[in-house]
């Protein structure tokens, strides 16, 4: 019998069509790689889509945070190295480090992930997923868990978004991807140009659906924003971005 | 000294956070994978990104048609093969085979790429290129080439869209797949429950940019659409689909 992986690694090369404006991993791509490699390591561990769907199950990522000190740039090999930090009957905390060019850590990924039935909408019970405390690892990953995100109301702009075909998926949900975009899509180009999310995070509240308009509410200040996306008076989800200089 | 491959196959698998609605890949992303794969080939023939930008000029797609009998459908491993099947000063020309599950061949892709010059943003001559026509494939591609897609002027929806951060590549160009979804987006969540986009065509006429503002034009009929993207009177890209039952 060989032991479960408690820790998996997924390199990537990036291409230049994949980059965004400033020639890096663009901060959506991040997330999706940070999904597709933590579904990965969930299929592994036998803890995935299939194990789940047998009691009627799917996997949400609740919370994300992330923080680096530079992106990726165009033609970096880069990896991600995926671990289950801790379990409860409520939640699984995965953490993530970031490497490029083989050994140098750039940064360091917290996620928070529920399950919840797909008949009922509701939290599921992880009781009987507890042999996943078998494959925790005590490995670091030094960057601060994410406290609440509040909006204190005083948002500076306000946009709106109709959700389409392209940003829904497979559980008929608006995709992680496309809030990150919208989130992203707050700031001009040229903000970008010359400063980085050196920190993000998102918390996810409610599912949005195809043809469900948004606002998306920002809250600047010096290195911080906050960002709201909401459909009316529910909150879709939130976001703490903050910004250094290049 | 080993022979420059003619073929090449990059294999992916299509994991459920990359699905789309329908639970299969997307427009979009096979057209960011058909892009990728290109650039991998050309890369691995010494004729990609760093031989064109010795002399300052830049791959640029030109024009994309794909047919497909059914699209990769979740947890599906699939594959692009890719040849350059022709070659003059002006353009290359360059198909795709697509597979599923091993062998099984659903569809076929066609793209035209041109080279453009990144200072003066005029078509270059691939002259200097010429070596490429030691790595044309007599490989078959047998779906119909791409014909002039001309809108009549009947368009019976117009909607409109500014480019913002994350629609923007490392050109400064709006990347091509968010033309691709803008294009996608003009029907609804149930058409595409009911009918597959089966050929799709695209020629990119114009780049947009930063903060442009579009129209994007759609003209219906039983089995076909024109959709045409345009800043004002000028056409950025026009693309026909052709839709079949599931």
């Amino acid at each position: 019998m060989t032991t479960p992986l408690k820790e998996y690694t997924h390199e990537y090369f990036l291409t230049a069509a994949q980059c965004n404006a400033q020639k890096e991993l663009s901060p959506q791509m991040l997330v999706q790689n940070i999904i597709e490699v933590a579904t990965e390591h969930a299929n592994m561990l036998g803890i995935g889509f299939t194990r789940l769907s047998a009691e009627r199950n799917i996997w949400v990522l609740s919370r994300l945070t992330y923080e680096l000190k530079r992106y990726p740039a165009m033609h970096n090999h880069y990896s991600l190295t995926t671990w289950v930090e801790d379990f409860n009957r409520h939640f699984s905390n995965r953490c993530f480090e970031i490497r490029v060019n083989g050994n140098e850590t750039i940064g360091y990924v917290r996620t928070l992930w529920a399950a919840i039935n797909i008949d009922t909408r509701k939290a599921a019970d992880l009781t009987s997923l507890s042999d996943i405390t078998n494959f925790i690892n005590d490995k670091l990953c030094p960057i601060a868990r994410q406290s609440r995100i509040k909006p204190d109301g005083n948002h500076t702009v306000t946009t709106d978004y109709t959700f389409q075909v392209c940003d829904i998926d497979c559980n008929r949900h608006v995709n992680s991807g496309r809030y990150v975009e919208l989130i992203v899509n707050q700031n001009d180009l040229d903000v970008y140009d010359n400063r980085m999310i050196s920190r993000f995070e998102i918390a996810f509240h409610h599912e949005a659906r195809f043809g469900d308009k948004v606002d998306v509410r920002s809250e600047k200040s010096d290195d911080t924003m906050i960002i709201e996306i909401a459909k009316g008076t529910e909150p879709i989800c939130m976001s703490r971005l903050f910004l250094s200089n290049r």
